[in-house]
């Protein structure tokens, strides 16, 4: 414990200080007000700097934490045989971004660079850098992060676990016929290279920041560049065996665990609450983060209820996974609006989210673009509702107040409802154009590379044994399907 | 960026103050002390916000997390061919309680009113309110929650996930046999009316809060409310088929999936240590809260314990089931009495409290009370039993120091074990009478407009197809009972 | 409301004083401005106090959380027919830890007493103590506890999910044949008394703290501790039936559910983040617990990745179990060095620990040691590893702006890698001697008073008929093996 005592001795510095001035005060000499007022402001300035360091790794455990939904969400919606395959690749796609995206991708995306991609500091968080520095006091090359007054590790972390997620989204969509390696070369370059290049276009001080694009904590930023690339994946591996019939049929393939989809899904919302309000990367007075928060939860409720009406009325009855993929739907919605729109605003959007997914769900199908799990549905269709929606409901008090966007920013005399409703497609076309075209030629490369897309008779005995040898059931009397 | 940056500038306004303030003392001019100070002592309440705003939505999040929990111990202590069905109730009535409890609930619990209900700020959140204003200093309707200092937002979302407890704990109770819809529209109500009125004459300032009924994180306020209404409903709905055969013997119907079971056991385990130590809704000097955590704590283990031995000596063998309804059981017992006891007495209240489940759990099967996962036993008998223990046990010095109740309320010379064991009595009395004849008059309406209860046909069968057309676990070879 | 409304009024007193500082500005008389400032410094102090209380208590829940993990990773590693069993031994092992730490281990452990163990303060946290006092200011007999500002009930909570774990590591490796009874008692005696005393010498205040042993979180005090006691009692009760064939065949006996593995994993690597960066019991300036936690979760990616390669080559195909047991390979190893290496380092550790591992679980079947889930290899052999690699990896700049490490504790001149290489293994080889040799004991002990092995049928049949009369998946058709 004498290394423990020893660190705990550095961190009372600040109130070992303020004692002292406390004791100072016995002193018969006349005490020295300016120096111990002084040290007082930087003893609130570290207690500033850890309650936001607290909050933003908080929030990033509980995006992380998401991890563990997507891989319920994902295994739960696919049959048996592929179980193993599923949670083995969310595993490695999570372990694969936090390489790449410390080696290379945060550089990329919030490295000083131009108006399309970070050029310093690119390698291994190696930049220059003197956060929890903030603003015109912060000296170094991730300036597009100098509004956060958190450790550089912490910003790191946060940012990582979003990535992370991504990378995750397309896992859903191209499960049950593709191949392990393949996917874990995509998902490198996707956390790697394609997904902080359009991060730095709106988060890392690009074009579309400068255009006052507007997306708080992800809607298109992380989602719809998930499911772009999972739509690409989608279309080069084509259908599972068996899901359209020649005749022009669509055979339900049901999904093996429905626990699993749910209690994913229940993880995945509670992870929202890290992923919205977290967007802060700090507490601030506390009312920005409560109404994201609750912003954020109206959505979710309004998004399940909506699907559960949806589908009663289109299917006859309350189908669980459209209320589960409903609820998502209305999170993946708000994920842009949060911290620009109201309450009410917000159970709209969560609703008209809960609502579209179901017609989705049901139109892919029609079309034949088979998602085992919905993602493109969820993540991609309520990612672009949701970006647009944030013009729409654009509320000029609760932005001012919430995100803090300010007169100084946007002059209220030179910005309207039209203004970003523009912007906001124009940002929508942007990330998803390049987006989808990478994500094809990157999936095409790989085709010809070798092949993406197991064998027919692998897919038929399941990736489970195929590609790893295992079995996820081993003590189960399962049904072939 | 550009708008987190923005955002960013006004958070860090108390700090750069701070700085100026530190800045200001290489002036040659004589440093304004007053005014620096004062800056300082804002900089200070801005930061106590923001902790005491940090620990109620993290709490709020740890609560709301017991969703997945109660989904989990209900679903895996049923049959599996009614899994989906439990599953959609579980979100679809969270889902309803954030609406409902948002249009009305808050208000009538909650907004100023007489000492029966709340009369004003009803709908939507939308009364006046300076929050996080406190005390003398607080303006507005709502002022039976003006003790806490955190925004309006982050109130009402530690409070919405308290009220989606309350509904879900019916929940358990009626499965395997009750029409979804049926179940839908109860909870609505139960959220919307019911649940606030009584949590209003307990925690909105009514006439029980007048005559220091106690009851810390909600033994009778949240759960014994959710037991009496779930009594109500499994007497109005009757047994499951086959539960109870003519010869008297009781059938023992196992649930589908202990894993299940168990994991949402140790989730709302979990979710406990934001339920009782978030209902300070801050952190205050963190002693309280960590007594309280502890309490919990060691009344849960204790619970555990109890029910293992109790079920080893009843049943010869120590029954899984049992141990989980035990831990729950200590949960529920110690969630009243948690800020108001020594450590000793929580051991003490958790092992009684998992002794107790386990013989009310035979007793209920010997009345032919059928609740399959002894949701009546745990929240009702154990909240009941909690809120006495509160009398009995109450100690001074901790409910002084803990729950922070001083001589300025109750005068030590005025107060007595007796007059409190008294007062939990009525309270007990009062708030159980009322919402179970409440609950019994709504589940007859609902009976007579319709019915309550699946077809014997759909009841064998499984809710799953019936209600929903799904299946939990389409790949596994199932064996019907 | 009327308790909770004077509670909030206690902890809004630092608050109020600052806004009366404020008020008196306006004041005729001339302010005291000493007085003032002292008391902003109280309000900073209990801010502080507050702050560090609640990352520590939340960082605990996260450990606690962790149980959930284990539950999940040993029952899904097991087969089916010995679920309940595990699930049951999860619970009862963390109840009793929480009693038995309580009333003994806590005393033993943290309170005043000579190299080899506490003698004062042993029983219920009884012990004279001020805390959140610290250094100096502290009076009582936890002082080798008094480098943390935090309540003493929130220590114990921290310090106690910490001993849980130790005792449930030993669960997982005499998984399938052992007593359950048997089980308790051993976890009893661990928990109670074996856990502590070499705690005691590290974490204590005893002879390995004195001599610079560096563990900042458990590698060897936890994983190590509880990797050795499992060892022993895998020795004492042999392998299970048909593991080992007369002919020396290794039979794979498989998991049951690899969902529920792939989970517990998840939720360990999540439970870590408060295991690792908690470790510090406050959040300080922030920047160490970003590096901490940064560390920890590029271990554990890399052990993933370690493990994913290294079972690709050595089985020929990416194998599930290797991959989640690499994950908690690289966070064992990583436990000990987080706050003394880089994260460069972090990474190495972390892919060494992933690859040594999957030698590791090979090797131990080699020799017929037969642990179900592979405890051993993960606990002690990467517990081992990473306190080796605290010497190896050891950074003197890391160590002291992240442990603390500063040089009025160790002199860099006095100080030397070599020397901190031979500490490590000097602290390796007492814990290690210690733990395995009396849990040796322990464990014949018990085997002689009535065996702690099932009967082979009931092993053949599954202890959860044989011990609890309970079946985990009632409706599902299984396999027997």
């Amino acid at each position: 414990m004498v290394i423990k005592k020893i660190a705990a001795t550095l961190f009372i510095a600040a109130i070992t200080i303020s004692g002292a001035v406390y004791a100072a005060d016995a002193k018969p000499a006349a005490p020295d007000f300016a120096k111990q007022i002084g040290d007082l402001a930087t003893s609130a300035g570290t207690l500033k700097i850890a309650i936001d360091t607290l909050w933003t790794v908080v929030a990033g455990m509980l995006v992380f934490w998401m991890n563990a939904g997507f891989a319920l969400v994902e295994s739960g919606f696919c049959r048996s045989k592929n179980t193993v395959n599923i949670l083995a690749k969310n595993f490695v796609v999570f372990a694969l971004s936090t390489l790449s995206f410390w080696v290379i991708g945060w550089g990329l995306m919030f490295g000083k660079g131009n108006d399309y991609v970070g050029l310093e500091g690119l390698f291994l968080l190696g930049g220059a850098d003197n956060s929890p520095a903030t603003g015109e006091a912060y000296k170094g090359v991730y300036d597009s992060m100098n509004w956060t007054g958190v450790p550089l590790n912490a910003k790191f972390f946060f940012q990582l676990v979003f990535a992370g997620t991504a990378a995750t989204i397309v896992s859903g969509a191209v499960a049950e016929r593709i191949k392990f390696h393949s996917f874990v070369v995509f998902s490198l370059v996707l956390v790697a290279i394609l997904y902080p290049i359009t991060g730095h276009w709106v988060w890392g001080g690009g074009w579309l920041a400068a255009a006052n694009f507007r997306d708080f904590a992800g809607s298109t930023v992380v989602h719809s560049v998930g499911g772009w690339a999972a739509l690409a994946g989608v279309i080069v591996l084509g259908p599972r065996i068996g899901k359209y019939s020649p005749d022009g049929k669509v055979k339900p393939i049901l999904g093996h665990n429905m626990t699993s989809a749910a209690l994913g899904t229940l993880i995945l919302w509670l992870g929202w609450f890290g992923f919205n309000p977290g967007s802060f990367m700090g507490v601030g007075e506390g009312s920005g983060l409560a109404h994201v928060l609750l912003a954020t939860n109206i959505a979710a409720a309004m998004g399940a209820l909506a699907a559960t009406a949806t589908s009663w009325i289109l299917l006859k009855k309350p189908d669980l996974g459209m209320i589960l993929n409903g609820t998502l739907a209305g999170l993946v919605a708000i994920t842009a609006p949060c911290a620009f729109v109201t309450l009410g605003a917000s159970a709209l959007i969560g609703a008209i989210g809960g609502a579209l997914v179901v017609m989705s769900v049901l139109f892919f199908d029609k079309i034949k673009i088979d998602d085992p799990v919905g993602a493109t549905s969820v993540h991609l269709v309520c990612g672009i509702f949701g970006t647009l929606a944030t013009g729409f409901f654009y509320d000029y008090e609760i932005a001012k107040n919430v995100a803090g966007l300010s007169g100084d920013v946007v002059d209220p005399a030179k910005w309207s409802i039209g203004s970003q409703i523009v912007v906001q497609i124009k940002g929508i076309l942007a990330v998803g154009g390049f987006t989808f075209v990478a994500s094809l030629v990157l999936w095409y490369v790989l085709k010809l590379a070798g092949g993406i897309r197991v064998s027919r008779d692998e897919e038929i005995m399941g990736l489970d044994v195929g590609e790893h040898g295992n079995e996820a059931y081993a003590d189960f009397q399962e049904v072939n399907r």
